[in-house]
């Protein structure tokens, strides 16, 4: 190994603080900041100082090589992009706000990207031009730009962060689902290095389209992301990801619909307690405007709606609650009584629990009456099942039907299947072996590298402070010198010859620091190993500390240096 | 050394073209797009091809190295900044039309850094208390955004661009002037190491502020900037940079000015030829509005005015030529016959050239008529001496006199005494150690990432294509497989020995692309040393070319692995 460089902490730009940032919500963003390792700029907008830095550029390169090992090619584009190839896919307008847009001095439109699904497209539209040029893989690691609503949890969602983006171009469906199994094995491996506890789910393919998706969750109560696990098989999901067949229920038994009165139950609560009956025997009907026109979601009483989840089976089209003023004119919507029996002039959408043959108690159309015995595909159609209630702990498994467990964990990469979205968009075509062209079929795939920092800070950080594994800390041992000047020499002759053996030095050389202050640093920073000359520095016996178990041990400069550089 | 990757240009991303693209005008552009280096976005925004990129981390890497062995901090800052530091020093309106100005979903002005001295200093304030704390440089490498009016040359002045950019902060000159030569030092090493031929010229500050600046300026026909070099002293300068010293005359013998019918003279040559005298003789006045009061400059008849030196002078007020409306309502300035004796209302700025006690023929103020044996000093005053002209080819060098030589170059990098200009604008103090606050000084230092690959492309290209230095080159050897199965099956062997031995190889596997193609492709890629698996791969022969002499020699692959590895 060469020569390391050591870190004199009476040099280095890395502030510690004693008291949490006033605006710090969770757990990472306090330590990071803490510890000297990241500086807000601006709402969402981050500074990584020395350490940061070091940490970031290790999760980097393990990024890097796990992609180059797959065969990746690294490649880097810009983050100033044109307007016309996101206008082509839509998705300048899809966007939205979370778009940062800027103009040249020309007054051209320009957008910061991001990610670059278009850009890859038109490149590869460029670099190739028969089968034998495919398949590819391109990335780059590269800062993204996205203008979030509510930037919070300091680098866990950020405007502006660090990404690896790749993206497959294959010339058939079993290219692309190899493409995708080589990078979601790269992954798994990526996350095995850092040292991150993940689960692997099934998920949503949001704004970015395309069939099969899944990501990789990081478990940690900062997240927001809710996913389900099940104890008893292998599924997991991301909440928003989870889908249950239909399964039709025989209401061929079931009494003709018949209208009850139902005075005074302005909410399912009253209404089922006056009934006798449990809120899941009433089915909820809520009112949305889908480009205007008002649509009806039908759900269990006792269950709610996910908007994020209606919202995503509309989109591109925008969702909004119905307003007092929306009933104006519309007889046939009764405000509180809305039942989809008779509901003529409304598009019906029902999640899966309405199925063909189930029976319910609900709005009967008319002022202070409800309807029971109400049967699905006999008194009503549903016009599309779609799952948009919020999964709840103890819902069944959609895999085997055991109740699942509720974690909230961070997002850290994300495998997309695209197939032909961008491809059509873009017309991305090769020529085939036959000389006939051939549309390619493409993923995208992402890991958030400031997010992994992050997300690491968040698992293993404990009551003194971070935590780092290893191969992500920004030295492999935090050298303190507790003072006195016998103290210091031996600290700095310690580094030196750790450096001079390839071991990454951080050492606590600052003068008039106490040593209980510099102790309550070193764990803070959360280095691995924390080598204390102390004590007993004149006879050459150092204290040496493992940062995670908080085991220490007393030995001779010899065997310190014996054990470190092993 | 560890294994290296073998790169395969049957899978690689690297399409090279056989003519140069339309729109490259010089020469680093042509070859780079055409070798498959880099791909054009949009203009000025350029994508970094698979090798394009291995190139730009080898120069990074170096960058790195030198600045880390100075002492210098990696750190990473926003490129997405918020309005008000740069508010705050006068940037955000100075910079004009050449600063990305965006606005986020809240209305929010941010820019897109062309340049962090103010998020730099502020970051300092919030790091550094103590003088103790004092002397730091930090540094990034990272992407800068500038909208420039004329983006060309290919990556050689592009709108986004990777640049290290570093910041000294010092507690004294002394420490400021200790800070800049170690920048000065470590960029000579880089640019030794990245074997670019350069010049440390002297140079302005520009829109940067503060006093001492030089430039590392790349000599090449594609250059921007002109410097001027002296063929006996040490002496070199940007020409925007040259100085002369004010050296008086002795104008006593001059007699009384005289006026001159002067009638068909519209021109300097015209006025010269008609009185036999040559133009240097004569004094050209040009009149400027500076934030529209109006200006005259007096500069010998036979010289150019710089406007850029005019406009740097006053700047940040703006310097705009006048125009006939100008002259309405003046009866002072008589347009064609302007001279500065009597010229009461405007103030006049004169290049050196017309120091006190030189005599000059120059306008009457009145039509038709000029006046002979005017004298500086004794017929007008000078309010600024200012050096005005464009320099030309055998002017005297400034400190030993003898006639410089000027050269086109490209600037690689810029280093600055900033003082305490930022400071003082973001109120940046310590404590120093009698207790006082101390302002602090500065220096920001750059070297341009991207726009150095482009500059070595220029200096090393030959009429085959590039031809990179081996530590920058995206691979040691580039081993073509001339076609047949024996040949691919050596090449690949080979490739794989030298790969373990640490070497790292591109090698042209390519199926049905000729050897003459894969000969072309090699010279035009320029990797350092080309082997060849051709006519003898049977016996075990391959033909080893250096690509910078031409020197090609048949070796056994035993001898070629030895010489290779070495």
């Amino acid at each position: 190994m060469a020569n390391a460089p050591v870190q004199r902490m009476s040099q280095l730009m890395a502030k510690t603080l004693r008291d949490d940032p006033a605006d710090a919500e969770v757990l990472s963003h306090k330590l990071l900041v803490r510890a000297g390792y990241v500086r807000r700029t601006a709402a969402g907008v981050w500074t990584w100082l020395p350490l940061g830095k070091k940490v970031l550029a290790n999760v980097e390169r393990i990024v890097r090589e796990e992609m180059d090992a797959i065969g990746g090619q690294e490649v880097l584009l810009p983050a100033l992009l044109p307007r016309e190839p996101y206008e082509a896919t839509g998705r300048w307008d899809e966007y939205g706000a979370e778009l940062f847009r800027l103009k040249d001095r020309k007054g051209g439109d320009y957008l910061l990207g991001p990610t670059h699904e278009e850009i890859f497209t038109l490149l590869v539209n460029d670099q190739a031009s028969s089968y034998k040029d495919l398949p590819v893989i391109l990335y780059q690691i590269q800062t993204k730009f996205r203008d979030e609503a509510r930037p919070r949890a300091g680098i866990l969602r950020g405007r502006e962060f660090l990404m690896k983006d790749s993206y497959s171009f294959d010339l058939t469906d079993e290219g692309l689902a190899e493409s995708y199994a080589l990078h979601r094995q790269a992954y798994q491996r990526v996350f095995e290095r850092l040292g991150l506890d993940y689960r692997i789910c099934a998920a949503t393919a949001g704004a970015m389209g395309g069939s099969k998706s899944e990501e990789f969750l990081a478990p940690a109560a900062a997240g927001e992301d809710t996913f389900a696990d099940c104890p008893n098989c292998d599924f997991a999901a991301n909440t928003e990801a989870i889908t249950y067949e239909l399964t039709p229920a025989d209401g061929s038994g079931v009494p003709a619909a018949e209208e009850i009165p139902t005075p005074d139950t302005p909410t399912i609560e009253t209404l089922a307690a006056s009934l006798g009956v449990p809120a899941s025997a009433t089915l909820k009907n809520l009112l949305v405007k889908v480009d205007g026109e008002i649509v009806a979601i039908g759900v269990p009483g006792d269950r709610e709606v996910d908007l994020g989840k209606v919202e995503a089976h509309f989109a591109p089209a925008t969702v909004e609650l119905v307003t007092a003023e929306d009933f104006e004119g519309r007889p046939d919507l009764v405000r509180g009584y809305v039942g989809p029996q008779g509901l003529e002039k409304v598009r019906y959408v029902a999640d899966p629990r309405v199925a063909p043959g189930t029976s319910w108690i609900t709005g009967a159309n008319k002022e202070g009456l409800h309807v029971k015995n109400v049967v699905a595909g006999r008194d009503f159609e549903v016009d599309a099942y779609v799952d948009v209630v919020v999964v709840q702990e103890g819902d069944p498994c959609p895999r085997c039907g055991t109740g699942l467990k509720l974690d909230r964990a961070i997002e850290i990469g994300h495998i997309f299947q695209l197939g032909r979205k961008y491809a059509d968009a873009l017309k991305l075509d090769v020529l085939g072996q036959n000389g006939k062209p051939v549309r390619v079929t493409m993923g995208s795939y992402g890991i958030g590298v400031s997010r992994a920092v992050a997300a690491l800070a968040e698992q293993t950080a404990d009551e003194q402070g971070l935590c780092w594994p290893a191969e992500v800390a920004p030295a492999d041992v935090h050298v303190v010198a507790a003072g006195k000047a016998v103290q210091t020499e031996l600290a700095l002759d310690i580094s030196g010859r750790l450096a001079a053996a390839g071991v990454r030095v951080l050492v606590d050389d600052r003068a008039g620091v106490s040593p209980g202050v510099k102790f309550t640093d070193a764990e803070l920073m959360g280095v691995p190993q924390i080598l204390v000359a102390g004590r007993r520095s004149a006879e050459g016996v150092v204290e040496l500390k493992d940062r995670r178990t908080g085991e220490r041990e007393e030995l001779t400069v010899d065997e310190a240096l014996a054990r470190l550089t092993a």
